[in-house]
């Protein structure tokens, strides 16, 4: 006996950045952070449990999965199954599990792809297993999975709630995804980069001696975000969201040992956004735990800013989403 | 009747970096700071009070002084003049005066000439007007011109202690030259750099919500440099230096206007320094207000990180130096 779903997810771009845990083990934050979905990109994933599998299988891209993403996988599943138990959700063993997830993106572009996959992997797993549960359920376990997987659970532009507790440091959905046509232009940055997992450097986030000031801070700007997406006010979320990216990768550089996720055209890109919306131009550049710039511009600015992207040397590719959906069973 | 003298002083490169005032207008630093002289590098200046000068005359590298700089020169003058008057160091009215300085490197390589400068004029002003003062004094003069200055007076590697008070807020030596054959290798950066005047960067050090922890923690980050120095503790020296730099840098990027001194090929040698370190050469970087990378190495290390650096793209050309002695009439 086999039960079978498949779910999209979306990775999302925060303007509001996630680093550092309070709690490593349950990935609980150490501030509340903003984000918006990215229509263009997904991960599909389809999860089948049966009676019938001898093994579990985990094939990423067409691939086995790697020992460490296998090993992540099987802890968070465990977790969540010992938790449907307990609610009384499930009441049969399912049996072994086969996950085979594909992402639209290039595998190797240097975007995080594990939002989007635990988001979808989440639903997926629900929906496989016949259970209906509410988005704060969905994106609690999605956290659980990769902190920001929480955000790319709800619709449109989100709120990761810092939260009193386990249960309710989750995300909600601020406004959805056709509330403000913004346009994010991806620079894939050419070159080797070296990976350095988010994981290890959110659990040193600490030994930063600005990461205190920067989360005692946060409410502050999240404050300022979220208004700036209701009031639809670019100005002012351009200013707050390079803001908080320089307090992020300012942390990143001086945490022990120190991160560099730029890369010399990084420098390049943030430095021409920003004069470019000198010039009038509405963008701004926010960067995650990786080299890419997201340059994010109104809708009435990107052809002329991507004009100018496609410019700069060292940008190996230019990729474009407007604001997606929530994560949804297909 | 005329009275003349000449002096040189050397630029200085800081390790525990100045950034921010406790009194602008004094220029008593928002921490203390240390720093080596530059052997190879320097300023020279000679000064002629005369009585049969029309005018005041101010030449820096052959050409007439634009007039921020002769207004800023002629402040400071008139301060310095009136000081020399209220001590009764100074009797007669020394007519008008006569500035020529020279740097010996490049103009627009982006090394900022303005320590060895002031050191240099506070030197020769004294020279020519026949005073003797301490180090302590001339120290005092030349941070007024320009804070750093104050290092640029004493010999070899030189501590500006953050003091208590105008008076007390001048630089010293640590060490001579001589104590340790640390060669700084300058990675001149290629490219236009739009020059950010630091003055205005140090006034708005306070807008970023980094500065008062990075001033509250200096006087750990000198503890551990000055025991490095003082012990030839290189490991030592890289870490904190690394770090100070890297926390200047931080503020410097989140103040308003944020200022990114960074330019792409500085991010590349700086992970590339990192890298050669964590292979065993002696290296380290560090950056001033500008995008150039000095490169400290041991004299042992320094061939080696030399050939590396002149294969990394983007370098216009490599400046050398080992520790400078003080500032002294010629």
């Amino acid at each position: 006996m086999s039960k079978t779903a498949t779910a999209i997810a979306h990775p999302n771009i925060a303007f509001i950045k996630y680093w550092g845990n309070r709690d490593d083990a349950l990935r609980l934050p150490a501030n509340g952070s903003i984000s918006m979905n990215l229509e263009s990109l997904y991960t599909r994933t389809t999860v089948t449990f049966s009676t019938d599998l001898r093994n579990n299988v985990i094939k990423i891209n067409g691939k086995k999965a790697d020992n460490a993403t296998e090993f992540r996988i099987k802890d968070w599943l465990d977790d969540l199954i010992c938790y449907l138990y307990h609610k009384k959700w499930l009441k049969d063993a399912p049996g072994n599990v086969e996950i085979i997830s594909e992402n639209s993106f290039p595998t190797g572009a240097g975007i995080a792809s594990s939002a989007s996959a635990f988001a979808a992997l989440t639903l997926a797993v629900f929906g496989a297993l016949g259970i209906e549960a509410d988005e704060n359920v969905l994106s609690y376990w999605a956290r659980h999975g990769s902190g920001s997987a929480c955000r790319s659970i709800p619709e449109g532009f989100c709120e990761w709630a810092r939260g009193s507790s386990n249960e309710d440091s989750t995300a909600y959905s601020l406004a959805p995804a056709s509330h403000w046509d913004l346009v994010d232009l991806i620079a894939v940055i050419s070159g080797k980069h070296k990976k350095v997992g988010s994981s290890k450097g959110h659990w040193s986030a600490d030994t930063s001696p600005f990461q205190e000031q920067r989360v005692r801070t946060a409410p502050e700007r999240i404050a300022v975000c979220r208004q700036a997406i209701l009031e639809k006010d670019f100005s002012a979320l351009a200013e707050v969201s390079e803001k908080d990216m320089l307090m992020m990768h300012s942390v990143m550089m001086t945490q022990e040992p120190p991160l560099f996720y730029w890369e010399p055209v990084t420098i390049r890109v943030i430095k021409a956004v920003r004069e470019w919306r000198e010039e009038g131009l509405d963008c701004f550049a926010t960067i995650d735990a990786g080299p890419n710039v997201h340059v994010i511009c109104t809708s009435e600015s990107a052809p002329a800013v991507r004009e100018r992207l496609e410019k700069l040397k060292g940008i190996r590719e230019i990729l474009s989403s407007g604001p997606g959906g929530k994560a949804h069973l297909v």
